[in-house]
């Protein structure tokens, strides 16, 4: 059948195929609905997809990754939408699966600790699932009630409380998913011992450019018997870093260990008043201990010694849940309340670490004079992964272009000093002109042959997370890969 | 240069060529000295190497692997050959790569938390090195005073303690590896949070299929502020088994807790006689706790009432280093107490659902009676990663072969009952043969596929991992791989 070449694809033909496969409330093509699958939560790139086609099982996803290879049609899978990096940004002629319904949690198994869920369903259901029992899920990106657990595995995302029990990855035992090919492979299991080669970890966080995960076996871990908040201000940067340091150096691991500087904190007020957060204070820590009741009570004094040794002002503690998302509250709100300050925002994402705290934060002020930007700083203070907001307006021509290279020099100063360009947001299309700063020719060719080997046409979700040879600028808006395929008439 | 085909080729003239990058005392080749290196910790299966050969860096290993890749020899990559699966067992016309003498720890770096050591380091080195300042490698298995971390990268392996604190791979920030080209690549770093596909997580438990670590970046842990050992003796292995379950479901991680049965208890005092392994006891549990003192505490009194329900007849606890080492004794000596019991044993490796114990043990024992060998059980009870190990006699003609049987009987009761044929041993030479009873074609296919990207000669440890069409009794003794390189003259 000859439906045209690649490059101008048939696709009301295509989408009748598709249609066959889902049905037809499960195929979007009219131009105005395909808007919102432009981009993902990275709005400042925008391509629109041919086409969107929803399935719902498994044997759904193997049809339709199977008619793209059969026709050669990029194919990009899309979870919430919530990515920061574009991880899901379509390129042209693309079809976009979208995973929002299959959204079904196909297992709880409370004795074993474990849930299977379909990758639509939302990172907050699981624990909802589970927490009546006594059980949660860990990983807590700040998009917890809005982000999908398969775009959770794609970029292997982190949250609050990573610091203690690990991102993404340490939370998958197993996964079923469907190759570029269209086979559908079993990767890991139910239990945590699994022979050969570990293709369970390697697939998270490999940005949907190996496969679709269609079924996800996710740890669970016992609720805590106690958990405590402190929040601690500081006059300088210098001493709030000083204090995560200490805590870290006497052994104790916080489930969260979040900064936020005085830009962050009046917006925040501004915003949400708290009334806890002092306008006036340099820093402010917010430091989150769990476990039995002796432990936190003993660590509780321990942290409020230590931020008090380094030079805490004030320390205020919670127990109860309602005080402890009193002083939670701004945090979560931060990124918001940027919205109020100012008509756009860029978040970064980049790793130090974490001695390198007080010296990287003003040398990051110091790139915000230098480009006339204010950056704001909130972030996992614990792990050294940094968000500095960039505040702009990108109604003014050049902004924007201006701001990325602001925070492109930001990622430059977290790799001089032996960190990372993202620590939880992924690769995407965004950063993968950064790659070169940390990897060398040879260290991103072996990743290749990962992507060779499984994506051997390039079809699945072309454009991300290698770089190309153009420059920075450009990268996530040209976003198909070097080794277009061949171009096959069907 | 013409110096032979590959399966004659000429090793007198290969000899000379790798003194030339090692060093004469970096090359064996004397037939009795080559003896040493005819296996593993798995001595059952024997194959002698054409050489040896003992880099001290990283260059030295590129040149050695490089000179294989050009004249197409097979080489095995071989630490202190502890490992139990035949995973360094070497082939017919074979270059050893031995790691011994890659024995320096090459840096320490206690604020961060990190050591970096070559492949040849022993395990127990690494906590030996930084112990006086108040920290500990966590991986320990039990022969961590002779095995190589290079070893235990390659098999992934485990320990007493890797039920709170998981395996060698969640203790490995980075690595440098030589691929089997001879490339040098770095994976991973001194970070956590490290963008693109997770190459140090599929690299360890590769089983030198992928390449050779020459360079690893350790993480080491804050030595706990207190320990305490709990001992517990039961009538039933039932009664053990559901105090495991029960510990677990109260939400209590332990360090260890591990299970000996009737025989190996016995066989233990007969050999060490501890005074403190109630001979007549059916079953006793080991739990370790570790952490805070008040953490410590409050948990050692929750245990012992947990056991106690569970119809513990005692509890003797130990806080004191030297009680704490009296009451592990025999469990660390329950192996070489086995060689007194009977000339020859063989210790299996799977894994069961902690669920499952009970009645998974029941029918290890039915097996062993229907084969008529002794069983005796001593194992990692927290994780269900079961060790049984296979009394008999090498020296009465077909016993071994009898033993193999059982011992497969095991491994697929593991896997009928949604559990592993391995839990830390790896699969070897040993074990490839059962690999299809946990994975589909498709899902060995696709562990293919990394194997071919790396490996695409398939000259680094041929015949591991990967079952052929052979039949298991054979499948340790022939181990050349399927594809046969294509032999070039040199």
């Amino acid at each position: 059948m000859i439906l045209a070449t690649q490059n101008s694809p048939d696709w009301k033909t295509i989408a009748q195929q598709l249609v066959a496969v889902v049905g037809k409330n499960g195929v979007v093509q009219r131009r105005e609905e395909l808007i919102t699958y432009e981009c993902d939560g990275l709005t400042s790139y925008r391509t629109r997809p041919a086409l969107v086609v929803l399935p719902r099982t498994t044997e759904e996803v193997v049809e339709i990754v199977k008619f793209c290879d059969r026709h050669s049609l990029f194919w990009v899978a899309r979870g919430a939408g919530t990515g920061l990096s574009g991880g899901a940004l379509p390129v042209e002629n693309c079809v976009l699966i979208v995973t929002a319904l299959m959204n079904k949690i196909l297992k709880v198994d409370l004795e074993n600790q474990q849930v299977v869920v379909q990758p639509g369903v939302i990172n907050n259901w699981v624990t909802q699932a589970v927490s009546g029992a006594g059980f949660y899920y860990a990983p807590d990106p700040s998009s917890q009630i809005i982000c999908s657990i398969g775009g959770n595995v794609a970029e292997n995302s982190g949250g609050v409380h990573c610091l203690k029990y690990g991102v993404t990855t340490n939370h998958v035992l197993g996964l079923k998913i469907v190759t570029p090919d269209g086979s559908t492979v079993d990767l890991g299991g139910e239990i945590s011992e699994i022979p050969g080669y570990d293709l369970t970890g390697l697939f998270v966080g490999s940005e949907g450019t190996l496969g679709i995960a269609t079924e996800i076996t996710l740890k669970i871990l016992k609720t805590p018997e106690s958990i405590c908040v402190l929040l601690a201000d500081f006059n300088t940067v210098e001493e709030a870093g000083a204090a995560v340091s200490g805590i870290i150096s006497a052994g104790i691991i916080p489930a969260g260990m979040e900064m936020m500087d005085k830009l962050s904190i009046n917006a925040v007020e501004d915003v949400v008043a708290t009334g806890c957060y002092p306008r006036d204070a340099e820093a402010i820590l917010l430091v989150e201990l769990d476990g039995l009741a002796v432990e936190v009570a003993t660590n509780k004094t321990k942290v409020a010694e230590i931020c008090r040794e380094n030079g805490a002002r004030s320390i205020t503690t919670a127990n109860d849940l309602e005080t402890r998302m009193k002083l939670w509250k701004g945090r979560k709100a931060a990124f918001a309340a940027m919205g109020k300050r100012s008509p756009d925002y860029y978040v970064q994402d980049g790793v130090i670490p974490r001695t390198k705290l007080p010296g990287v934060l003003q040398e990051i002020a110091n790139l915000g004079e230098k480009y006339g930007y204010f950056v704001a700083n909130v972030f996992h203070a614990g792990d050294g992964n940094l968000h500095p907001l960039i505040l702009y307006d990108n109604s003014i021509p050049g902004a924007l272009e201006q701001v990325e290279e602001l925070g492109g020099e930001i990622l430059k100063l977290c790799v001089k000093v032996g960190g990372s360009i993202s620590g939880e947001h992924g690769i995407g299309a965004d950063k993968r002109c950064y790659m070169p700063q940390m990897f060398t020719e040879t260290d991103l060719e072996t990743m290749q042959w990962i992507n060779e080997a499984f994506n051997p046409k390039g079809l699945a979700n072309p454009g991300k997370i290698f770089p190309s040879p153009r420059t920075c600028g450009e990268s996530a808006k040209v976003n198909l890969p070097e080794k277009f395929p061949d171009v096959e008439v069907f």
